[in-house]
């Protein structure tokens, strides 16, 4: 019972949030930290010695992840990691993503604070260009050591001013080696900000992230014809905007039947020739929609594809055209019961839920043991300057993760 | 009854549209002709030589619209004036304004080969800058000439290379005296391509057009939240685009139970910030309505003002702008009404109709009495290379109008 009681120290968390967000800080209290900028080198310099100071031992791999470790009693065996990223996008928050990092340091810190030397090492680790905000594409680090991504193409990722990933690497003094990829792992833990309302608009203290929900995008094309506003009457028209509108009700209506957790967003939408006295004779907008089901994500595939009977009214032609899929991808069971497990002793209320958004532990968890928890964000917001978790929730997500590796690494 | 009989030389007619389309024809047939650019200037010192050349005296006025004048048997009263403009759009077609002034031309050749005296002079007119292509705006001079447009602020309008109207001018060599314009008339009769397609589709010869509809044309933004397209469940969004898509909804179920001939279009649509993950926070479309009843514009309004109540499900805010609106201009009924006989004693078909695109005779018949008819434009298309009116039906409507001004200037 007595490790139950152990907890980390909320005020000296709240102080390294704040410590850490002067690397990039902007004038309105948010965080730009691109990938292997010179603040994000600095951040890392800063994260490299603090964590020495703690005795542990920092390595990079060959795309620059950070791995500092605390030795355990029995270093042969595969370590707990807890991490997350370092970087942000261009006036992000001070939360997204580097709370995961402290998290993991804030758990060693109460560690060695309190003597506990833990069976196997304990790895804090700070994967590189999560964001993609600098470099495309996203969880990039993640990528390249889970497979998924070719090392060889991500090197030529180029940011907006042509230098390279590669040579942003080399400048940066953060290009180690291969051998010290997360190869194995007992656990991978990611803390992250939800970067959606649920939490907040339940009163929720943690989700107990169960997984990254699948999702596919197409794009819609349909075509009609440009005639004149003003003397082409209503019946003889070939209006692609009406013809949309009338894919938009039956995506909304056909989309609205199914599970209630399926999200669907038409968020880019281009009309051509788009001038207020023209009809419009092209309307492209694309459709995604996310669940954690395959068969539900099926089912919007079927509405999708079987559009094209609806725009006859209108005299139009669609075509819809897949521009990507990804599967659900599921998390450690055993882990996510333990991040529940923790909830409950702590008596913290929580949710188990999927993930709409991306992280690194999803490409991680194809090949390691992977979990997640998120903490609330205020207003749902993120990747903006007000994104907000307020310094309780920060430090009740911390304490559940410590829950969880004190039960893998204490008696 | 004799002179019923006399008709224009059709052939003859075509000859002459294909020589004026020779001035700025497109390898695709059509026409590119701007106001006051080069070959603007060539047409215009071909149509005068060939006006000239039948005897007709050539004049122009401070906007360089052009003015030839057959004499008649009382040269003291008001002259009979047929015409339309010889600019055109950027690869605009061969009849779009270039038609109706060859009507004038055409009518005046077969009145001098026949021997006829009319009793009042005819006068063939190019009004200058009808489409605005170069210049704006449309309808320039005729909205000059009837008090509507300021001509400082005319003269001031630069086309793309910063070029002025005025500069233009001056180096046309049309720069003509305010004296030339044209003040009084018996009529002002305008033969125009429909631009639609009512005429082909009801397999008639002539529009006989009695007004040009009045319109309004609001700008609707609707505000919502960006929120993420991933974490964000559907009840929790305020999506402007599903917002816009339920007020489209509304416009055009509300919109569909007006008078038929009501036309209302969709025609620009811009959604922010456009991005495929990302829940639409700011939707802008214009909606535009046109009908010849007052009445029915006011209704029109009326939809448009009271959308706000609508969006509340999406959680959004929706204003209205109204950017502007125009009354509608009816023709004078004693020259409607002269076109119509015209089209019985030919034997033609015929439709009253409204013109749902601008002309100079709408300006114009704010202070002279002036009529439009239209010919079939082949599958409703203007302003294209391949606008299109059969040769018979270009005779027809010269026929029409030869008959009216026969009508009015012989006895």
């Amino acid at each position: 019972m007595e490790k139950q009681k152990l907890l980390i120290n909320g005020e000296r968390l709240k102080q390294t949030v704040e410590e850490f967000a002067d690397f990039g800080r902007t004038e309105n209290n948010g965080v730009t930290r691109l990938a292997l900028s010179e603040v994000d080198i600095k951040v890392r310099d800063h994260f490299k010695s603090v964590c020495e100071e703690l005795g542990m031992t920092v390595k990079w791999d060959d795309m620059g992840s950070m791995y500092a470790t605390l030795e355990g009693i029995d270093n042969d065996k595969p370590p707990v990691v807890v991490g997350s990223h370092l970087d942000s996008v261009e006036k992000g928050g001070r939360f997204d993503g580097v709370l995961g990092v402290l998290t993991g340091l804030e758990i060693v810190r109460t560690l060695v604070e309190n003597n506990i030397k833990p069976q196997v090492p304990v790895v804090v680790a700070n994967i590189t260009n999560e964001e993609g905000a600098r470099f495309e594409p996203s969880m990039m680090a993640s990528g390249v050591m889970s497979g998924r991504f070719d090392k060889g193409a991500m090197l030529k990722s180029t940011d907006k001013h042509g230098v390279t990933f590669e040579e942003a690497l080399k400048v940066s003094g953060y290009e180690g080696s291969k051998e010290n990829r997360l190869k194995e792992a007992e656990a991978f833990l990611e803390l992250h900000v939800e970067q959606g309302p649920v939490l907040e608009n339940g009163s929720i203290d943690i989700g107990v992230v169960e997984c990254v929900v699948g999702m596919c995008c197409y794009e819609i094309e349909v075509i009609g014809d440009s005639d004149h506003a003003g003397t082409t009457p209503m019946p003889m028209r070939k209006d692609a905007l009406f013809a949309a509108n009338n894919l938009i009700n039956e995506i909304r209506e056909k989309m609205s039947k199914l599970d209630s957790d399926l999200v669907y967003t038409i968020g880019r939408m281009n009309v051509s020739p788009n001038i207020h006295t023209v009809i419009p004779n092209k309307v492209v907008f694309t459709i995604e929609a996310r669940h954690k089901e395959a068969a539900t994500i099926s089912q919007v595939e079927d509405i999708i594809q079987g559009l094209s009977e609806s725009v006859g009214k209108e005299k139009c032609e669609v075509t819809a055209t897949k521009l990507w899929d990804r599967d659900t991808v599921w998390f450690s069971d055993k882990l996510v019961n333990s991040l529940e497990e923790s909830c409950k002793s702590l008596n913290y209320s929580y949710k188990r839920m999927p993930s709409g958004a991306g992280h690194d532990a999803q490409f991680i968890a194809t090949y390691l043991p992977a979990a997640m928890i998120f903490v609330p964000s205020v207003n749902g917001k993120s990747h903006a300057e007000d994104e907000l978790t307020s310094w309780e929730d920060c430090e009740k997500g911390v304490n559940v993760v410590l829950q969880t590796v004190l039960d893998m690494t204490t008696s």
